[in-house]
C-alpha cells in the first residue's frame, strides 16, 4: 500500500516536473512561431555567440545592426507590393484632377480597372504613376494620406489589413533581436515615406530606423510656415547596390545580420557577410503555396535566383516558409 | 550657559543644513559648466515640462528628438572649420601622386603653405579641394583616414586636439537631455563621413545619429569583395534649407529641440520651431574673444545675421558664451 503510494506521488511529481520544464521551454522560446530545425537554430545559435559575453564572436551593443528587407521579408508582396495598390487607389482618388488620365497611360488602364496595362508600360509607367501619386504634396500631407489609407485598405485575395499580413516568424524575430541589444533596421526598395507612418506600430520600428527609396524635397516658407514639399523627381532608389549605399548612407556601420527575400537584396547580404567578424545572412524562401505565394527564380517583381546560389555556396540560412514556419501570419486579435 | 550651548547646536544644524542643501543642488545639476541666467534656465524648464508625466507639454520618449549643428555649436570653427584643415593635410600627404597641383589652383597655394589663395578661388575652389581629397577611395579606407588623421592632428592656435576643442557645457546639454529619454543627432553641413569615426567616442552619438553632407558612393566587387566606392560627386549638400531635409530623410520626425550657431542653421530651428507642442530652439552666440572666438553678423564662413533677429522676434534662446558659460572646453585629463 505505501510503496503504491509512493510510486503514485511519484508519478504526479514526475508530471508536474514534466509540465514545468515544459513551460519553462516554452516561455524561453524566443522564436515560438518557428519549427525546430537548421533555420532557427542557426539564428539562436548566432544571437548566443554574439552576445555572449567572452565569446570570439562577441559584438558590443552599438554594433549590433541588424537590417531587413520589408516586401516580401517581413510582409507579403503578392500578388503585387502593397506600395502598387497605395497608388492604383490614388489614381482613382485623384482622377477628378486629372480628365486627361482618361486618355492617358497607364493611368487610362488603371481607371478602367486593368492594372495589366500599369505592367504593360513597364518600369516607365511604373515610375510615372508613382511620381504622379506620390508628389506635390508636403511631407506633412503625405504622411496623413498613407496613415489613413493604411488603416482601411484591404488586401484583394485575403480581405485583410495589410499591416495584418506581416509574417509572425519575422515579428518574433524582430523582438528576439532586440531584447539581445540588436537595433533593427528596415531597408527596403519601397518608399521611406510610405513606411514610416506605420512601421513603429507594426514591427517596432521607428522612422529614424527606416531606410527606403525616395523623392527630393525641397525646403519653403509658406506664409511664413516652413514646410517640405515633395517633388517628382527620384532621389534615391534603394535597391540591389542601392541598399549598402542606404545602410551606409542612414546607418554608417556594416550590419551584423541581414534578412532579404530577392535578388534585390543581394548585395545587402554580400555587405553584410563581408564583415569583419561574425556575420548573419537570411533569405526567406517563398515556397508555400497553400498559406502564402510560391515564387523565386523566375519571378519578374521579386526574383530570387542569383540570390538562392550564393546563398548556398556560402552556407548562408535559407528559410523555407513552408517547412521552418508553423504559421505565417499573426493570429487574429478577438 | 544651556542658551548659548542651544545656539552654539543650533548653528551646527544651520550649517550642516546649508551644506548638504549646497552638496545636493550641486549633485542634481545637470548643467554645471552653465551659469545661472536666463539660458540656463529656459534649457532646464523647457525638459522639465516636456518629460513630466501629466504636463500638458508631455512629450512620449520616442518622440524625443534633439538636433545640434556641429560646426561651432558642438566645436569650434575658427579660424578654420576642422574639416578644412583635414582636407589642405590631405593635399600635403596626396601632393607627390600629383605632380600637376604645383601649378594647379587650389592646390599651388595650398602647397606654398598660402591657404589664402585656396579662399581667394571661393566656393569652387573648396569643393574641388574636398573631392580631390574626400574620394577616389572606399568607405573603409576613407574612415580610417579620417581615425588616423584626428586622432593626432592639432588645432593650429592652441595647439590641442581637435577633439579636445568640444564645448563642455554643450557635452552637458547632450547628456542631460539623453539622461531624459532624448535622441541626440548631428545635423552639420560638415561631411557625414568625416564626423562618424569620431563622434561616439567625443559627444556618445553613434554614427546612425549622424547627418551630414555626403559624396554619392558606388557599389562594386572587387575580387569578389563588395566595396563602397567614394565618388567625386555631391550627393547632399547639409546646410540651410537642406537641414529640414537631411533630418526628414535620415529622422523622419521633426525634432523636440535644435541647437545651432549660425544662418545655416536657421531652416533646421524654424522647422523645428514649427511643429505642434512644446518646441524649443536655441542659438550658441560667439562673443568670447578671451576664451574662444567673436563672430556674428559679418562673418564670412558662419555668419548669424537673420538668425539673431529670428531669434529675439521668436524668443528662442541665445548663449552668451563670454556670460553664460563657466567654462568653455573640458578640463585636460592629467
Amino acid at each position: 500500500m505505501k510503496a503504491i503510494r509512493n510510486q503514485y506521488l511519484f508519478a504526479i511529481a514526475l508530471l508536474a516536473a514534466m509540465v514545468f520544464t515544459s513551460t519553462l521551454a516554452r516561455a524561453a522560446d524566443p522564436l515560438p512561431s518557428w519549427n525546430d530545425g537548421p533555420a532557427k537554430q542557426s539564428i539562436v545559435t548566432f544571437v548566443e555567440k554574439v552576445t555572449t559575453p567572452g565569446s570570439p564572436d562577441f559584438v558590443p551593443v552599438p554594433e549590433r545592426i541588424a537590417t531587413f528587407d520589408n516586401d516580401g521579408t517581413l510582409w507579403s508582396e503578392k500578388p503585387l507590393p502593397v506600395q502598387v495598390y497605395f497608388a492604383l487607389d490614388r489614381v482613382k482618388t485623384l482622377a477628378p484632377q486629372h480628365p486627361e488620365w482618361k486618355t492617358k497611360e497607364p493611368f487610362a488602364s488603371i481607371l478602367k480597372g486593368d492594372p495589366k496595362g500599369l505592367m504593360a508600360g513597364g518600369e516607365r509607367g511604373l515610375v510615372e504613376m508613382i511620381m504622379a501619386t506620390h508628389t506635390g504634396n508636403t511631407t506633412v500631407e503625405f504622411e496623413q494620406i498613407v496613415k489613413d489609407w493604411i488603416a482601411t485598405a484591404k488586401h484583394p485575395k485575403t480581405g485583410k489589413l495589410y499591416t495584418e499580413m506581416v509574417y509572425q516568424p519575422m515579428l518574433e524575430v524582430l523582438a528576439y533581436l532586440r531584447e539581445n541589444g540588436f537595433k533593427t533596421f528596415i531597408v527596403s526598395g519601397g518608399g521611406i515615406e510610405f513606411m514610416r507612418p506605420w512601421t513603429e506600430k507594426t514591427y517596432g520600428i521607428p522612422p529614424e530606423q527606416v531606410v527606403g527609396s525616395s523623392v527630393k524635397t525641397k525646403f519653403e516658407l509658406r506664409d511664413g510656415q516652413p514646410v517640405l514639399v515633395r517633388l517628382p523627381e527620384l532621389n534615391f532608389n534603394d535597391d540591389k547596390g542601392g541598399k549598402p549605399v542606404g545602410i551606409n548612407e542612414h546607418i554608417g556601420r556594416r550590419p551584423v545580420m541581414a534578412f532579404g527575400n530577392s535578388d534585390g537584396d543581394l548585395q545587402m547580404l554580400q555587405w553584410t557577410a563581408a564583415g569583419t567578424g561574425a556575420r548573419f545572412a537570411l533569405y526567406v524562401h517563398h515556397d508555400d503555396a497553400a498559406r502564402e505565394y510560391v515564387y523565386d527564380r523566375e519571378d519578374a517583381l521579386a526574383r530570387l535566383n542569383k540570390g538562392l546560389d550564393e546563398a548556398a555556396a556560402k552556407c548562408w540560412t535559407v528559410v523555407s516558409m513552408k517547412n521552418d514556419w508553423k504559421t505565417i501570419f499573426p493570429v487574429e486579435k478577438k
